[in-house]
């Protein structure tokens, strides 16, 4: 704070009341009014008042070059500070080195200011992992999520939620049931991550099918349905309902027991030469279809229910059944309890399309045998896919479903399991030993609610989400990348599969040839980097991901920077470029 | 917002931009200064005035009652909402009537503002069960604490952690391996609440005795070895860490499989002749030992590390040794791969305090044993008994630790799990798998990390911690409740156990009696109310909890409210007091 201070000394009285973390400097009063100067001179007043408040001006210089040294002094240590400190997840240390450590140092919107040691400058990169899949809300909407925090902070703090209610708590279950939830969800359970939610959602739907197949005493514990590369968590409950993989494997995961019945899923995919193409798994050979069963011409006509009656919903139907009474006979094993989907994308395991009229057999098959469905949507739903729900593009609805990372637009872990009520009465009865004894403490903090609530209405609203569509019918957005963009993409000869829908855009690359390409995701994500983009790779796929509020602008600039990386350009001029990489 | 408006027409203007939330109401210009009236009489130009703005003034008075009934009406509908759309954890819903719905409106400080429907009002209680064991700060420091997550809201909203950080999640990082770090940790690895903590601890600490054991493939999973009544969370590994209870049996957690070894600790209360006594498990026969082995003049006294050379001290030891070694014995099942207790007070199963003395011969001779051992301080820690860190009350290092609940001073969910360098190398080698391949999406949020450096440094100052002792000597706080007091309550009748250390004061109530004191500790919880004091029961016992900063008046209410609702007076009084409850 700078005083302009004359007789009545308030720099002195403000000393003493302002905390000692605001730095105050008093400077003479301002000059009066005078005469006018030479030409290339400072009037004589001004020239005399400079003169008396040099001292002070000095001062001020050093303390804002301090102040300035100490914050760059700051950010140029935080690199070596974090490699001595942290442990990230999912992230071998020994592979990092000093210059691969990202420093953020603020975000606006899409944009992360990371800072630039080389430049010793702060620099905006597009957040296109979406800040592992949780950024929801555009620049302009940042603000009013960080009054929905401050208030709910500031108003109520944490509250002990069991058998207590708060305004955000209930506006929040009110949007849920209303948007994902609308036409079966009545319940909604709060937790604080997508691994705990879906342990919850677990125990939901294993105990309802419990209640209606009453297994004898000691019959051995249920199993759950699911596909593979599907991924629902790392906490042990959500591991178990998993393929084995290297996630779940003794050496990470030593108490895990396969509880999930897997079922290979036919993928689809953008056809290189237009349109959509659906791969079958090693289950269905494709000499039993026709080739034009397995092509679409867009990806709609993947989503239309008329498929239920075409030979490949047919087939779909018949091995899902077979499924679940093979299962049923396997001595020792327990009985299907519940099924678990990641509905239309499988995240994690690399931006896997799977065909969505399997999806909807899976459904159906399993409320004919009454196992209830666990949608695990908490990648793929509120908005992700251009949809409140990926079950509502489906055209299913489950008995359980599990909603976080995009809930709070992106601010504060939040998570929340939606449940039937037909799922919420098999814990209703006399006694707590019958009720769900699952609980976290910050249960519906209410600082995560008021975030949801306000994202959850941003996201809907057409007058404040540009790409938001308006009009009839279910609520939906734009398209979000070119379609010329992608199909060029699709027609790239390093792209093997190629995948879009809502805000996600994944292109996996081609099999390496001579050893070269090995690390050839992780080179493009490296590459990316001069153009301002900040992507992840995700094994061999490179994937690009905006909120559901990004502007055209964004989507345009990053497919672009993608086929520019992607097209066969000489690799001279790539390694040029990548020299001028600054972060 | 209200215009005293004249020809400029402000009121028109502000309209067109103010957003539509912001009700205006104009009013004419206000009247000119004008002469005196007579006693009693108003002077003509207010009068004049007041007649003039009468139909602006209605319009106000109007909006103002309408809001006014609608947030009434809100207020009196949530309950039923909330009864119709939640689903609250650890609850059995049918138990819950429309009346016992608790509808908090805010916080201030240790104070819930809940609503009364019956008297339409809004009451502060004081929050006894420091909602959930989450709450840190004082109603000065709360102000404090909302700006540090406002700014981290707009600054970072979140970031993607794996190769970043960012100023928050370093200064935590700091702040928890100065404090309960101290000595052992150099690693913070961020979750999202103490479930999480316990699982990610758990993979560490058995990696890094699979390391050290070398175990030959096939080897049947590793075991733990446990204390009986601890409890470490809801998520399917944490509970599958914990002895078997009605909270993992098959009814609520299918897939559960125990993997502890599990050993019943001796504890410690208050004597009711005054000083502590010990009570020693079915394993230590009490005639081994002379009768003052047992009984202890102070609470500290059970602290001191003395004790290790006392006959309690080697009886322990060899005790925990044999089961060490009678577990490596058993055939088909896992070698003990690592020890899990939280350290000195068990809070979930009833405030159980165990004899200090025996965790530290579990520390002893699991250190001699080469096995990792994991300190859950979700509850125990960050103050919450008076020290940063219960394991620094023990005088014991860990090689992993879990803090949550307090760490955001009782704002928003936020883990770390320390470990130490050693734990962290087992991780370190050629390549992804052998990394921790376990990670949440909001992984050191800003905004928690933000509130916690604040909510630490809070508790840490003895200048904004009025319980906080200055001088020498490890970090503690004051004695925060009456000694004599305490001493009184273990001396009633219907106390059949009484423990206080740090924030937690916890009366065990007497076995029934002819069925008349079934529901005890519901019904003194229920008392408690009249007091102004929203409790929770915790099986049949009582406990009062505050924050690390109560103030010592809120301590003495609670204690002699307490204190006044457990004194055998005349049932007709306590019935007549209870008719007067109206929350």
């Amino acid at each position: 704070m700078v005083v302009l201070d004359g007789e009545l000394r308030n720099a002195e009285a403000l000393r003493r009341h302002l905390p000692r973390t605001v730095r105050l400097h008093a400077l003479p009063p301002p000059p009066q009014p005078g005469g006018a100067a030479a030409a290339g001179e400072l009037p004589a007043h001004v020239a005399a008042w400079l003169l008396s408040a040099a001292p002070g001006l000095q001062a001020l210089a050093q303390e804002l070059r301090a102040l300035h040294a100490a914050r760059l002094a700051a950010l140029q240590a935080a690199p070596a500070a974090a490699l001595a400190s942290l442990w990230w997840p999912f992230t071998q240390h020994d592979d990092v080195a000093l210059a691969d450590v990202g420093l953020v140092d603020g975000r606006h919107g899409d944009a992360l200011l990371m800072h630039d040691p080389r430049a010793e400058t702060l620099r905006p990169m597009v957040d296109a992992c979406a800040s592992w899949w949780t950024q929801g809300v555009d620049a302009a909407t940042q603000p009013a999520l960080v009054r929905a925090i401050g208030h709910a902070a500031g108003r109520y703090g944490h509250v002990m939620f069991p058998e207590n209610a708060h305004a955000p708590a209930l506006q929040l279950a009110e949007r849920l049931l209303a948007g994902p939830g609308a036409g079966w969800a009545s319940r909604v359970f709060y937790s604080d991550n997508g691994s705990t939610a879906t342990e919850i959602a677990l125990k939901m739907a294993l105990r309802l099918h419990a209640q209606r197949s009453a297994p004898p005493p000691g019959a051995p514990p249920p199993r759950v349905l699911a596909l593979a590369g599907s991924y629902h968590g790392d906490t042990l409950g959500a591991a178990c309902a998993g393929a084995p993989s290297v996630f779940n494997a003794p050496l990470q995961a030593p108490w895990y027991s396969p509880r999930a019945v897997i079922v290979e899923p036919p993928g689809a995919a953008v056809s290189a030469l237009g349109g959509w193409h659906v791969s079958l798994p090693a289950w269905l050979p494709p000499a039993r279809l026709a080739p034009s069963q397995l092509h679409f011409h867009c990806r709609g006509a993947l989503f239309d229910p008329a498929r239920d009656a075409s030979p490949l919903g047919v087939a779909y139907r018949a091995h899902l059944r077979g499924v679940l009474a093979h299962s049923a006979g396997e001595e020792g094993l327990g009985a299907i309890g519940a099924a678990i989907v990641e509905p239309v994308l499988h995240g994690a395991s690399g931006m896997h399309f799977v065909d969505p009229q399997f999806q909807r057999a899976m459904a159906q098959v399993c409320s004919s045998a009454s196992v209830p469905l666990i949608a695990d949507e908490v990648f793929s739903g509120l908005w992700r896919l251009g949809a409140p729900s990926a079950c509502q593009l489906l055209g299913v609805q489950p008995d359980v479903a599990c909603y976080a990372k995009l809930l709070t637009g992106g601010t504060v872990p939040l998570a929340a399991t939606l449940a039937s009520e037909a799922v919420f009465d098999a814990f209703r009865g006399a006694g707590r030993q019958q009720a769900l004894l699952h609980g976290h403490s910050y249960s519906a903090h209410a600082v995560g609610c008021a975030a949801a609530v306000e994202a959850m209405d941003a996201l809907a609203d057409a007058a404040r989400n540009g790409n938001r569509l308006g009009g009839e019918g279910p609520p939906r957005l734009r398209e979000l990348w070119d379609p010329r963009g992608v199909q060029q993409l699709a027609a790239l000869p390093a792209v093997s599969r190629l995948v879009c829908i809502g805000t996600v855009l994944a292109a996996e690359l081609a099999a390496p040839a001579e050893g070269r390409r090995a690390h050839a995701a992780r080179d493009v994500v490296r590459h990316l980097r001069a153009h301002g983009i900040f992507a992840r790779p995700l094994g061999n796929v490179v994937y690009l991901m905006v909120t559901p509020m990004a502007p055209p602008e964004t989507c345009a600039r990053l497919l672009h920077a993608l086929l520019q990386e992607l097209c066969a350009e000489p690799e001279g001029a790539k390694e040029a470029r990548e020299r001028s990489v600054v972060c």
